[in-house]
């Protein structure tokens, strides 16, 4: 079921969820064995292929999860029961042999964090592609900028897009940047790995080559063990906020705009959405509301990332460690919800380009900055000018190329390239 | 299925859960309607009695909720369809009559608080009453006092334990006031509750008093609706805040003395708890780690009410009210799970008063400033005292009665309720 | 100067700031000597009246609390020279005997929050007089209710300035609540005041009777010491946290309602105020911007607190303690210069009634529910009534009566005294 | 002075203070007006060189700062008041125009920064340096590892100096990445730079050289501007959390050591450090305690950049830009006092390598996962090997290595880049 409190859960899927953890955890059991078997450690016949956890045996495991302060425990329980119904007792024997529990569930968090990063980064881009669209599209479409809630001068909504879309190109880089470098966690009970290399006779060659091996065949970069070191996951954490904040701030622009006094932007119109309970004529902004809502809730999570780091203690945290595991999904499970919507408000944005005109073309003042450098100029200001918001743009369209240029393969800084006044 | 990434998790059992949100807003529904009928306002057929939602139903009400922006129009369709489907027309017609989404949510949201609220009560008191009894079995039990983790002067384990208490007994004062104070939201569409009047025809004191009937049967206070005021709902985080830091402190505490160099203090052992997947000698103070854990992710949760709070514009909130669902449970059922694991603790906290009184006698320094407080007073150190920390106790055994006292119906002050220096 | 970065910062001028807390530290040691001599702990000629320490010496004493981990030690360095000067060593002698520096430090945090509290609970009583004035001064004026950004059903702006009373005698509660229980922090090395009953030859009376008498002195409460038991700090956190975001929600709402293309209020105008660098047109709210300002830090801020109070080990902790000054500090300050914002802007609000009633007379919809229920009951609609938005305001009278209520002595809730249904 | 309420904030220095905020307002305005000269946007005789602004007029450019609702116009009366004072009347006019209060002080906000930035880069080289000669000083001092504050396995305090060393060098990665793209913020009055484009004529090559030349001069890299994008913002906020939760690992795990009844590590000796005000045989690790208060309050303030992120709006926020002044300041100025105690404590660590050894001889259980390793191998365990750490310390060196690898100009990963299983 999705989650009641949070609507539109449902668009995270399985993400990060109770299921993903588990089958995380058994693949990486999975990939261990399999590398200790490769690597000679174990023999031949403890090779095996472990099944999905029944739903079952996952309550049970979850429920067992206190006792061991983490449910890997009750998980090998469960495993090894498998592996020894099938008959397969050297496998049950191998199973997690040189790892510790940490090592099984940082890696879990890690694999699960790096499925919520695609399906997120995916997003980001979709909604990187439509705002680039609706720079390009409205160029031409004035509009009155705002400042501390006033009217300033004008703008178009292309730039108002193209800025969104700077944001959101920073999301991507920070999603990204993270994506490729997950990690995967073997460093065994106190990070020295000393029961894989007893495993391996002492041959440290050998056991490093099931950890790279297990990290291969995961998909994860391998590196020193972090179990105390945990910046690999504050860095996933404000990563996620990054991506939660640029969608945020769409949201909470879209939904001035999409105010009927101001009429000009709404949201894309969906069957069954944004309706009231009582009141007919209703259609609500829910997606801006609900990707708001995201925003406001996923930077105290990443914060109490970074307060668990701090804590992190000698070898194996006391309680830091464990306050990670839910902050971390929630952060993730409510930023690919968040940007799963804003995929969808950015694509289909309804905007109202005659209201946006009428009122940068009636606005009070708005060129009055303008006048007011003329005048420093000595300039008169033609009597045409006065009232057309499209004579006082500035780098407008250079601002929005710009932006647009960043996503190219080799974009270069902007307008640092611009001619210098080589005078 | 407990919740995987919250070891505990099912000692909260259906605290806050989908199914409580769920049924506390049924049960919203059907008390409201029978005081509409009660009013008159509603016909006498339209009394009826709704049933539990299936699980089918919850799931397709969870999957519907981001339409609506929550979940309460997808639940009315079902429970007017299950009504029609037993052929009370009038009923499905009058359900929901004069409330608006916000009034079913919010109150749902003060229903499931309480009962977390009476669980954590419960649960504060127990600990309470295991400290009070800890205080007393150890007021000779003479140990080190730390400052910055350096030894300082003696202190008895029974005044650590009436202060902890100390902690306790606030957070049952901030359980128990907010507790005491759970209201009902009814408002309607605007806080207005325009359309119950537009039904009661106008009759102000009808309407109320359908307000009033809903909130006496549902166990609530009446009173303006607080839609938009969000002081419940974070008086309510503040509450639990208090409490989970409370048990955190006790924690904190438990970990540092129950470290193997320190040895004063260990959990009570329950089977199968503590262990690890490799290391057998291990015994872990899981409960305690799981605690500090709570402890030090409910803070946040906690400030976020607080933002969502301060952005509650216009008659409804735009994001800021949707941020408070999840974060109100999580601080609930977290802070519930760490009570119980508190209570278990210290129900079976293992005191090695030997440890304690051994480390006491030797450590060095313990009576320095008692020296140097006697030479002040011109005073000899008698030989025989140098050693015991006894006898450098202090008001220890007054601060132990005076926490005691605090819980007693006509507790006073201490040590204001001591004599005055009337000299 | 006041802090460049808290535009406002001198409205609460030298509450909290370095030379409070310096003399509130002062103030105490002063105080507790008196006790101490009234006591006849101390010999009659130790009494002595510290001076305010210079500048200068402060400067130092600042500059030295990194040694000893707080201000104390330097601090008590200064005071004894001070009084060797004069020639009193006896007083030097017996300065601070019995306490220990976290007994000054807590109770110069009590003293300053103590009259931050005053201050901000005095400025909250205006605010809410203001919006009581506003409530009833504006019963008539009715507007647009609008829920998640659009148009709901009419209300009136007199209850919406009810409803933000409500929000305002909450937390003048909240704060009165704290005000009355301002504790001193007296437990000497580790919360036994084992050097003070030393210094009182054993008598336990008189050394409580030293308690008690500098408490009252302080115009502190007295009660066993709270140097790991932090709920006095986190109450007060959240007291500020709740009057912060009582004034901030005000604040957002006045920024929505100031908007130009809203136009139904505007911030009062002062001299030079709300004007721009270069657009000679604009009159920014600048106050309700930095009103909201403070109510999007200060949440975080109250939470830390709720950190460091679960990480309270020891009897003192090695860092949450540390973490907690400039924290409450930052807390009381910036509500502070809130509070004062927030009072001017609800004194000169500017309400421009005639844009409220065309908005709620041409919104389309606004009177849709009101149509549906009608229909429901069977009615018609009498045509005169269409376009009417007072026919359709439901109880919000008696809800702006009772907010009013709830700041009379012996008020009662609301609408819990409305005739029952006793039909 | 020195911030009372922070121990240690001399450290800081000016970084990020009111003094330096105004030199950078200053600069800034002094570099624009240079490049306007130089573009001959302003005529030559609007070259000038600003003096510093007074301390009296600093004061009343603060006092006024509310007004504007930031200290800019406040500052430019100042200034040009001083330009007429030198007869510069040209400069007085020219001064500024073409940028708005938003460029001043974002991009003041970026140069205090970018000396921060640089302060702690340096600091956290430093530490690495020191963490770096721990860990070879240490390979072979044998410790015992704990985990959830219980024995585990052997370790050595090379690997834990190793480890701490990998959290800094993650540090001096983030800081040296924001540093590297310190940017200018300049946008004029709404993001299109349309002043500066009429005052250069309408040639935007110009009106872009303007800007990028003045980036230049600053030392800072110019693009698009990022008024409403905060990214470039909240990007040092997690980058200073990330250098505070390093430090603060450090700190908390030196606390731990530094116990009395552990007794592994102590800080090193200062005159004047770590005494007591009441007891002379204290000696308290008072720079680990004061950085792990940093450590506790930082991440909240990242936060608070984020959610602050997430609300900025139309073209200039409407508080959350606000919110963000004094949040990056505190942010700053505490993770420099905190690398700078970091620094002094991993300079002169006191190492006890005898209790060390002692320890990891004496307790039990150190070996019993060797023990279940060579009874699942089949293997005897040898008489001689039971009581010998060393024998169990699998790839500490090579993770030593790896970590010291890592600030290699030419680094790369460990330990994928070891043989792997050859098979």
């Amino acid at each position: 079921m999705a989650d009641l409190y949070w609507p539109g859960d449902e668009r995270a899927g399985d993400l990060f969820g109770e299921r993903a953890f588990l089958d995380a955890m058994v693949r990486i059991e999975q990939t261990w064995l399999a590398a200790l078997v490769a690597a000679k450690i174990a023999p031949a016949d403890a090779a095996a292929t472990l099944s999905e956890v029944t739903d079952d045996a996952a309550d049970a495991v979850a429920a067992g999860a206190e006792g061991g302060g983490n449910p890997v425990l009750d998980l090998l329980a469960v495993l090894r029961e498998q592996l020894r119904g099938e008959g397969n007792e050297a496998a049950a024997t191998w199973l997690h042999r040189g790892l510790t529990s940490q090592d099984v569930v940082d890696t879990a968090l890690v694999l699960c964090a790096g499925e919520a990063l695609d399906r997120i980064g995916a997003d980001l881009a979709t909604i990187a592609d439509h705002l680039g669209d609706l720079a390009d599209a409205h160029r031409g479409t004035v509009m009155v900028g705002r400042t501390l809630t006033q009217y300033a001068v004008p703008i178009t909504f292309g730039l108002k897009a193209a800025f969104w879309r700077a944001g959101v190109l920073d999301a991507i880089e920070e999603v990204d940047r993270v994506r490729a470098r997950l990690t995967i966690q073997a460093g065994g009970a106190a990070g020295t790995l000393a029961a894989l290399v007893e495993l391996a006779d002492g041959d440290l060659d050998i056991a490093a080559g099931v950890v790279g091996d297990t990290a291969r065949d995961l998909g994860l970069r391998a590196d020193v063990p972090w179990h105390t070191t945990r910046t690999p996951i504050t860095r996933i954490g404000d990563a996620l906020a990054t991506a939660a904040q640029a969608c945020g701030r769409i949201a909470t622009d879209v939904l001035t705009l999409a105010r009927p006094e101001v009429g000009e932007l709404a949201e894309p119109a969906g069957v069954g959405r944004g309706g009231s309970s009582t009141m007919p004529q209703k259609r609500n902004p829910v997606l801006s509301v609900l990707i708001r809502r995201a925003a406001l809730t996923t930077p105290n999570l990443a914060a109490t990332l970074h307060t668990a780091a701090a804590l992190a203690d000698d070898e194996r945290p006391d309680g830091a460690w464990h306050a990670e595991w839910p902050t971390l999904r929630d952060l993730a499970r409510r930023t690919a919800v968040a940007a799963s919507q804003t995929a969808e408000v950015t694509g289909g944005l309804v905007v109202d380009v005659a209201t946006m005109a009428r009122r940068a073309t009636e606005a009070d003042g708005l060129l009055a900055e303008r006048a007011s450098m003329r005048r420093l100029l000595g300039r008169e200001t033609p009597a045409g000018d006065t009232d057309d918001p499209r004579v006082y743009l500035g780098l407008t369209d250079s601002f929005i190329d710009a932006v647009a240029r960043r996503s190219d393969p080799d974009r270069t800084g902007v307008p640092t390239d611009a001619p210098r006044s080589a005078r």
